[in-house]
């Protein structure tokens, strides 16, 4: 593979010509909580359109679904001979010349015509109560029957597009399509979230989270000598830390680094997931020091494997967690050959502390007022709380001129920070005044902000689950503008301590208990 | 890898010393009817006594029968952390180091205690009924709830043994683990065939299929380059034409001939199910031709890919099909690699055809015996029927003698096929009577003789669910005794014709009709 090919190859991934092909789009980015349900909607990129045919080719809108929709109805009700392998390529194909509209026409009448068959249910459930009246005589024959009943019940309350996805899945490029459609179905939610494709969605999710169980999916390295094809995708899927140029992509795989992928063999050549390691002396604190800083060290020399980046590629997967056996395969791989390595850490981004930092000034300031317009002394409101410290309050409001105004500290500092270019983050004048404030407030949000007893940080979220522990963070670690306007530049260490893992986790899970280091305590 | 050391090796699987791991047995066979459900218990071979460890070793078997219960306990109803890492190994080993009688006490416990939870689906039902009748106004809100419900109740209509068998699942080694687990299941069904112990068992076998599914399975053609450790399971698992000696092995993987595996992930260095191709200038009418005789062919020159022996290698799979889309993958990799071969057909023992000609012959002998004593020439008993036509009654009564006596012809072929060291199979008096009989009844046999519309015989009905069609039958094709005994020496080839394989096997699926070629019929 010459460069020049490689960058033709990369030239041509924007195109995204052909439409059965479900474009390399932006969505990726680190593993966004993932693995909560009630999450899994936060980070959908209404990317989808992409990929969508141009239906007028095929002639009238209509005639097309028509077909399809037919096509559809095959796959599902033929009997099961094994043998529908040429309408479901119909099916997948028909569905790629689709437009969005006439997508979300046909899945939301999968959705609500190829439901539970209810009448059965009812007629099964009779039975089953039946059943379990006269289980009296006899009791080994009726317990048979009564096993039957209750296996034909269960199984007629699985709807009918079962069958569809389980026929698809064994079809070659099947599982790949039906990742693509719950990416369209994910898109579909975002402006018509009705119960039926609510469950429909978390079906067909639960269904592919069974299909890509870590018992089915292979870890391979990714090297420089992978095919080019192989390669652009991981060029077009990294978005933690986009990979800029061809030189930057074959150091990331080059010496001091690692690069893991999970495959499915049905998947072929593209992976679900995959994660960047630096072998380093210490536990990097910019993300500077690891993509553009001097040659890496000689490989015996590393202590540490950096987890800088973890990336999934599909869309259509959101909420599986397949990052976790990840990091749990690759540590693991990474002991077995580097022996010397003895830290297992991350540089990770905090994807939600801007957001959840700017919406808590904006309402604070707001109560703040509040309480001064009625020049009450009394209780404050039951939602109010006192966000700043008394000199941070002090040195806020010092700063305080006409380019960034206000009566309060956190009027300041909000003010400040959602001035637009992020101009605070190169002001010699505000930077250390601002950094112990955001400091001191963003471990106040990894370790106290929850959401249902969980780290309301999607990545914290992420990695405490998988058994980390919070380790550092770090002023101005990524200066780039996503770093500054989603973290306030800074970065967090996760740190994997393999004797930990387990009990780290299991604590969390079981008590939502974040382990940290003093060091982070000691900022609180 | 030297000679020696595979001798070596494929010696110390004799052995079977290490109590965790399953036996490298004598159960593989062609694939028998795996597809069938009411027939998946025909071919248990109970040999999962085998790997069950001393539990002497561990003191008391109740203690350690008491430890295991409780690992298998705390695998199933610990919370959803996913560190159960350590759990769900020591419940691995522990179960293996359990007697057979303590592995039974144990898997009837699994199925009656971690069974439904029946009183929560009582209180679902309720709810659901309840939910049905009142769903009326504010249609969209009560409707969220109302799959909710559904989806509840269909959850708790799922044993609870299905947490366990998911979390081995995705424990390293427990898709293997569950594979003997089962094999111990079905050894047990044999002896105390209980409706709970049934279930556990179909639900694990509905299980085990759907993780198995061919989208995880990877085809990869196995060489004399492969691994002792790989090649040894193909010597010990190959059991249709076992595998003599060493150059027999590598004659099978030499020139000429090929050997693909399908493999899972997590059973690494070992096929689920392997076939052996010989590539031939005409399809081999007796496996002499294939084993056996003078060097093969040159690749250029072969007209046809023969399958001639396909074994699975996992007694606890029974009843999956796996070979099905193992035959499929098989012929388009053999078309595309080598486009002058344009027949792909098989040579195939027929195991059920003696066992039925000797049931019939002795129903039907007793039949004509009886209508002779009541002195009738009235309509016979409803159950007879002519086996034998007037032709060959009279040849076989010019065979009766004092070694084969009989009344008439069916009781004549009875006792010469039912003696025992099967003299007829080589006596020149007798093989030039016997040949056009026991030709045209295993004619009858595989195109005739059904059991609920399908073929009667296993591997008839394997291949013409996979669209194949009868193409020949072979006089004296298979004189190892195994083949006089199971099918008289014949044998047959199943042609798969591309073009006709999905439109053949949706017939034989929706009517059960079996394609097969004129001279096939002319026999009948």
């Amino acid at each position: 593979m010459s460069k020049k090919n490689l960058a033709i190859l990369l030239r041509a991934r924007m195109r995204s010509s052909n439409p059965t092909k479900f474009s390399l789009s932006q969505f990726p980015k680190e593993i966004q909580s993932n693995t909560q349900e009630n999450r899994s909607g936060d980070h959908i990129v209404d990317n989808s359109n992409e990929g969508i045919g141009n239906s007028s080719k095929f002639g009238t809108t209509g005639r097309v679904y028509d077909v399809v929709r037919e096509t559809m109805h095959s796959a599902t009700s033929a009997s099961k001979t094994g043998v529908l392998d040429i309408t479901l390529s119909d099916f997948q194909e028909g569905y790629f010349s689709l437009s969005l509209e006439d997508r979300e026409k046909l899945l939301l009448e999968l959705a609500k015509e190829y439901d539970v068959n209810r009448e059965q249910v009812r007629e099964l459930i009779k039975q089953y109560l039946g059943l379990e009246k006269s289980a009296s005589d006899d009791k080994e024959v009726s317990s048979s029957v009564f096993y039957r009943v209750e296996r034909n019940l269960r199984h007629s309350l699985r709807p009918t597009y079962e069958v569809l996805f389980e026929r698809l899945n064994t079809h070659p490029g099947g599982l790949r399509f039906l990742s693509i459609l719950r990416a369209d179905l994910l898109s579909i939610l975002t402006k018509e979230n009705t119960p039926s494709l609510r469950t429909l969605d978390s079906f067909l999710k639960e269904k592919l989270g069974m299909w890509l169980s870590p018992a089915t999916l292979e870890l391979h390295q990714i090297t420089w000598d992978d095919p080019a094809s192989l390669l652009e995708k991981i060029v077009a899927y990294e978005a933690v830390h986009p990979i800029s140029n061809l030189l930057d992509l074959k150091r990331r795989l080059g010496i001091g680094r690692r690069c893991f992928g999970y495959f499915h063999p049905s998947i072929p050549g593209e992976p679900l997931i995959f994660i960047e390691v630096a072998l380093m002396e210490t536990v990097a604190q910019t993300i500077q020091e690891v993509l553009w800083d001097n040659p890496p060290i000689p490989e015996n020399q590393a202590t540490c494997a950096l987890f800088y980046s973890i990336s999934s590629t599909q869309p259509g997967l959101a909420g599986i967690n397949l990052g976790k056996f990840l990091i749990k395969r690759v540590i693991t791989l990474v002991k077995k050959d580097m022996p010397h390595v003895s830290t297992f850490a991350t540089l990770s981004p905090i994807p939600g502390f801007m957001q959840w930092l700017l919406s808590k000034l904006s309402s604070q300031s707001r109560f703040a007022e509040d309480e001064r317009g009625t020049q009450s002394n009394s209780p404050s409101s039951t939602f109010s709380e006192k966000v700043l410290l008394p000199g941070e309050e002090q040195a806020l409001m010092s700063l305080s001129d006409d380019s960034s105004p206000g009566s309060n500290g956190m009027e300041v500092l909000l003010n400040l920070l959602s001035a637009k270019d992020c101009d605070w983050a190169t002001s010699a004048r505000l930077l250390p005044v601002l950094e112990p404030i955001l400091m001191r407030l963003c471990a106040r949000y990894l370790l106290q902000e929850k959401k249902r007893g969980k780290a309301l940080d999607s990545v914290a979220n992420f990695h405490l689950q998988n058994g980390a522990m919070v380790e550092r963070i770090n002023w101005m670690a990524d200066r780039s503008e996503k770093g500054i306007h989603q973290s306030g530049g800074i970065m967090v260490n996760y740190v994997y301590r393999l004797e930990n893992i387990e009990d780290y986790a299991q604590s969390y899970f079981g008590s939502g208990k974040i382990h940290a280091s003093p060091g982070i305590h000691s900022r609180l």
